[in-house]
């Protein structure tokens, strides 16, 4: 192949780029100018990948971290082949195109996953890669190698400022995760300006403290880019970070090595002389030489044999290791195996109780055979959160296959890579932190809830009811913050039975995330019947102890440890005369998919006297009491001391609770009579 | 001082420690008896305070960012005769104490700020040394130096590990901030076991890259802890982190180097085994030797010495530089200048108009010579989120006078640093990013609202009217998940005007920080006269266009840009024949405040047709349209087009909302006739 050929094919890469931007007169042209060689190298020497069928299993993963410039992937998608034509490419930004601003997992065939927000693609490619490593452990066997990918990315300036980029790197070092391989665009500019003036680090010693393989090349020299590459895929036991050292804009005249050319158009003027500088006519648009176009498909011809290869090896798979075939089969299918329902426990009613995070613990352990690709842990906190599977090992440079993984007080990455594992297929990932720490991972849930993947989140000690660690430590407006995001799934069991259908609900769930929000102290296993069976969870809300009369005087309804209180309010009442309905309520979500009778069977809209309770925020609960209700909540901050105390103190009592159902029914009754 | 008399202190601090976590039944007693040498070392021998003035100006901060060790910092404070009895260290983690579980600023004498979610503490440090920095190169005089205080933390395995840890440290190495000194607490253990699990990254070769100045002493050697403290001490040009390795839980016979000796109490027969161990006599509870009292306590003179010899300088300065000590005291006093407000800008009617973030820079600039100590800047999106204060120069190491931060892609540092800058004093500090982006600093924001400190945020890109860069950029639940945070005062102004007001209310709010969050794109200046003056913004909520009847047919509200949409229903409405007020609503928290009578007069109880319209998730309005009201927001992710594509595609449009209160205000009319 030539090197002019080579040349052309990445000024291609640049000019369909820029021509993109131009178009929508909205985008990042820096990016891709500068790492179109980079990328070329990387996708047309090294990546294994088959446009045809962008979810071949063992391909290698390509993940664009700076993904601002999304530009270079949807330029290279088009020109390997995959589902992405070129009037996509001139809808660049355009209201129903297939390349938005940022790539968007899901949205364009060969995106890996969505990038954006700063760091996360950086993270999520450590989850591909624990990925890989859990499953290639678990599968291959020294003849067959069914799972033998690599986790490509480039990564920014911005990646690695951002503090997700330590805790993903410190951990993917720890792990000795060597199949990860990412250039490092190291362009000098930032938005604000060059990145000496904020950004001096010296990011390679960095990355080596983190036990990580690094490397320097020109990146704008092909060559020296193809013999980093190949010699970082070599370091097996070491993630690599190349630095690619280069000029952001390459090829503008007036705005190479410059933050005018990261964020905006060139403009129609420099765009012409950005072409002719790379010799290219500056009358043509979004032009592909014949030449190139056929190079770049190669990629096609490529991948089908690459992946013909390895459907050839399966089947001898298959053949040869009939029963982890099953298995493998089983991984890949993304459905949970027939059958696995049977374990789901059934916890005995029991008034002193056991936390729902313990409730969790049960669960888990008790699935953990039937569902062998349920892999998970915890930021730090595996004995609190009780996110352990016993005697299934843990994830480590010795043992690749243990289903325990040890993510560190790393909250940020842990969610990142939890997503990540997702986005990889295969594996089934929960992790655990404490609720409060959710703040932590929140920008990678949304990204989850976007990307529409189902990675659970398990976050216990989910209010004052963790008592004496204080505020900094109890969660308030953790449960409407959670809600507030589209596509999030939060369910706050009330009782160990609830919880079984909680993890139930959450591991069938497949297009989004779901967060299990459970409790540090104990909680009253409620007696059960076909009525009031726990599996109503999964309608979201349901009646869990009715009225005596067919239309109840006063509607009491809770999630949590606070359906206690409810439940002890109805029996306060009906000394008084009133007769109270106990909805249990664990989940907005799922209740708001009802159809209207079942949700008016739960809340009839006659029943106007209604008092809802809730450890947190009450945002938002007006919906479900009506303008007549109350809300009993939380609108400020926790407080240190035993839990008990604190929920008298503030307010969250059976006997509050009935005087205000008391005054509510009154009320109404009032308004009725008068 | 005798060797003896050292130990003896150190194992007071470390007696007290274990007595209160046993006594409270909760805590984390494995800290305090490690960390004990390291932190009697720094407090008895270098901490430059005045324990009867803790607010002293010069006194060097102390920081435990590792908060669950909070009877270490109980036990010192109480020693060194702070305002903090013996009878508070035996309500360690109980109701009304003032030794809440970590430590809370504003609770507790001497606590410079709240800890416990880990890193924070470790980034505000960054704050307070930029504060520091600022303050003593705008100040000091070579005769006479009013700020010369060091920053000294504890820092642990959990904090390096946050991804924040990351962030900061590389701001602080790039911006040489050498009067920060951080200790180290290497004890190998973390919540889950052995730091080896997950935590093998080496750190000090990582602060080497950030440009720090590394040290490595035996944490029980007080000897090597002195000499690395007064080398750390003369690194001018550098932030410093001495890593002490330790033996958590030091001296408990069965605990020791374990993680169970870190979050749970030791229990009665360990914490007496332990008491044996250290030499002390295990009857004894809350035992302080006198003479350990006596040495303790001459802190409080020495404190005393100190502060009145800066007093002494402080009063020459005040003579011999008048003018810059009259500025000084306007930093010190924490008010605002009178007359600033004459600079608040008043911006003229105009159709076309301009962005939000526009008018918000066009504030800073106008009142930045009136406050002169308003410092801030941005994440690397100083020129989108147009934070720049013009011709105040950039903060660097060659200019810690710059009143512009760079402060990189590290929206996590720049939230807590700002908190750190609040909390140090003397400064008015705001920071901005993405809207988006206040996710990544959200366990900053908590802590600032959770600390009564007032930092600004200034969160431009406030929707989807950001447009082309999608739905990864869009904020959709943000607005919501701040108000849910207690004590967050969140205020999206709809113009220019409310804009200045917005500013006018962030500068004079103490007791909390307040999100500033603004538009992309430009709005309309809307036409103003003294009943719909900006300043009602200052009431949460007023009427921008009211109806022609005394009493309207429908109310139409929102926030920001959508208030534009509300005015352009009003005239659809109109042409109806129906009679619409229009209310602008900046902030929730604000209005909430009123009396009920000028919320009455803003939203009539009578007037039950309402509909609010807002580009954010729709929880919550229900509060203010009520039952029988509608809502229109959106409760799904953003796309990538251009802003008024999205908005007619989303159905936010004033066709859209007349419909609404069309159908609103007859189904409310059909209900009373029938």
């Amino acid at each position: 192949m030539s090197e002019e050929l080579d040349q052309l094919c990445v000024n291609t890469i640049r000019t369909l780029s820029i021509d993109a931007v131009e178009k929508a007169n909205s985008g990042h042209p820096g990016m891709p100018l500068g790492m179109a060689d980079a990328a070329y190298v990387l996708w047309t020497k090294f990546l294994r990948h088959n446009p045809n069928d962008p979810k071949w299993m063992d391909r290698d993963r390509f993940i664009l971290s700076a993904g601002h410039g999304s530009m270079l992937l949807y330029s290279l998608l088009h020109l390997t082949g995959y589902d992405l034509s070129l009037d996509e490419l001139k809808k660049f930004r355009q209201w129903g195109s297939k390349t938005p601003g940022h790539p968007e997992y899901g949205m364009t065939a060969g995106v890996e996953t969505t990038t954006g927000p700063l760091g996360q693609g950086f993270a999520n490619g450590i989850g591909m890669a624990i990925a890989e490593a859990f499953l290639a452990e678990t599968f291959n066997k020294a003849d067959h190698l069914v799972f033998d990918h690599y986790t490509y990315g480039i990564v920014s300036d911005g990646d690695l400022m951002e503090g997700i980029s330590h805790e993903a790197a410190s951990l993917a070092g720890h792990l000795k995760l060597g199949k990860i391989v990412y250039l490092y665009d190291d362009n000098n500019i930032s938005i604000d300006g060059s990145t000496d003036i904020t950004f001096t680090e010296d990011v390679l010693k960095r990355f080596e403290a983190y036990g990580w393989h690094t490397q320097e090349v020109d990146g704008h020299n092909r060559g020296e880019i193809t013999d980093a590459i190949s010699k970082a895929r070599k370091m097996v036991d070491q993630p690599s970070i190349i630095k690619c050292r280069t000029h952001i804009g390459y090829g503008s005249p007036n705005k190479q090595g410059k933050s005018s050319s990261h964020g905006a158009p060139l403009g129609k003027e420099e765009v012409a002389l950005t072409k002719e500088a790379l010799n290219w006519d500056a009358d043509k648009h979004f032009y592909i030489p014949v030449e190139v176009k056929e190079h770049f498909e190669e990629a096609v011809q490529r991948g089908r044999e690459w992946q013909a290869e390895w459907n050839m090896s399966m089947e001898n798979y298959h053949n040869v290791y009939k029963d982890e075939a099953k298995i493998l089969d089983q991984f890949l299918a993304g459905d949970l195996p027939d059958g696995w329902l049977d374990n789901l426990p059934v916890f005995e009613s029991n008034k002193s109780g056991m936390a729902t995070r313990k409730a969790s613990n049960a669960v888990l352990n008790a699935v953990a055979d039937s569902i062998p690709n349920l892999v998970g842990g915890s930021a730090d906190l595996a004995a609190s959160d009780k996110t352990t599977l016993e005697n299934k090992g843990f994830f480590s440079s010795f043992n690749y296959a243990g289903r325990n993984i040890h993510f560190g007080v790393r909250e940020h990455a842990m969610t990142a890579a939890l997503n990540g594992m997702a986005l990889h297929g295969g594996l089934r990932p929960y992790g655990g932190t404490f609720f409060i720490f959710s703040d932590y991972g929140r920008p990678s849930i949304r990204l989850a809830a976007l990307s529409k993947i189902n990675p659970i989140f398990v976050y216990t000690h989910d209010s004052i009811g963790l008592g004496e660690d204080g505020p900094t430590h109890q969660p308030i407006e953790h449960l409407m913050a959670l809600r507030a995001i589209p596509n999030v799934t939060l369910i706050r069991p009330a009782d160990a039975n609830e919880t079984s259908y909680a993890w139930k609900y959450a591991l069938e769930h497949k297009d989004g995330p779901t967060a299990l929000v459970l409790t540090r102290q104990s909680l009253p296993v409620y007696e059960r019947d076909e009525k009031n069976h726990a599996r109503n969870v999964e309608k979201g809300a349901y009646v869990l102890v009715d009225s005596e009369k067919d239309t109840p005087d006063v509607i009491l309804m809770g999630s949590g440890s606070e359906v206690q209180i409810a439940l002890d309010t109805r029996d306060i009442l009906a000394e008084k005369g009133l007769d109270a309905r106990v909805v249990s309520m664990p989940s907005w979500e799922i209740f708001e998919k009802q159809d209207k009778s079942y949700k008016d069977s739960v809340l009839p809209p006659n029943v106007r006297a209604r008092v809802s309770i809730e450890a947190g925020s009450p945002h938002g609960w007006e919906k479900w009491v009506g303008c007549e209700g109350t809300v009993i909540g939380i609108n400020h901050f926790g407080a240190s001391a035993p839990y008990k105390t604190i929920y008298r103190e503030f307010g969250l009592t059976p006997e509050k609770m009935a005087d205000a159902a008391q005054k509510c029914f009154e009320d109404i009754n009032a308004t009725r009579t008068s």
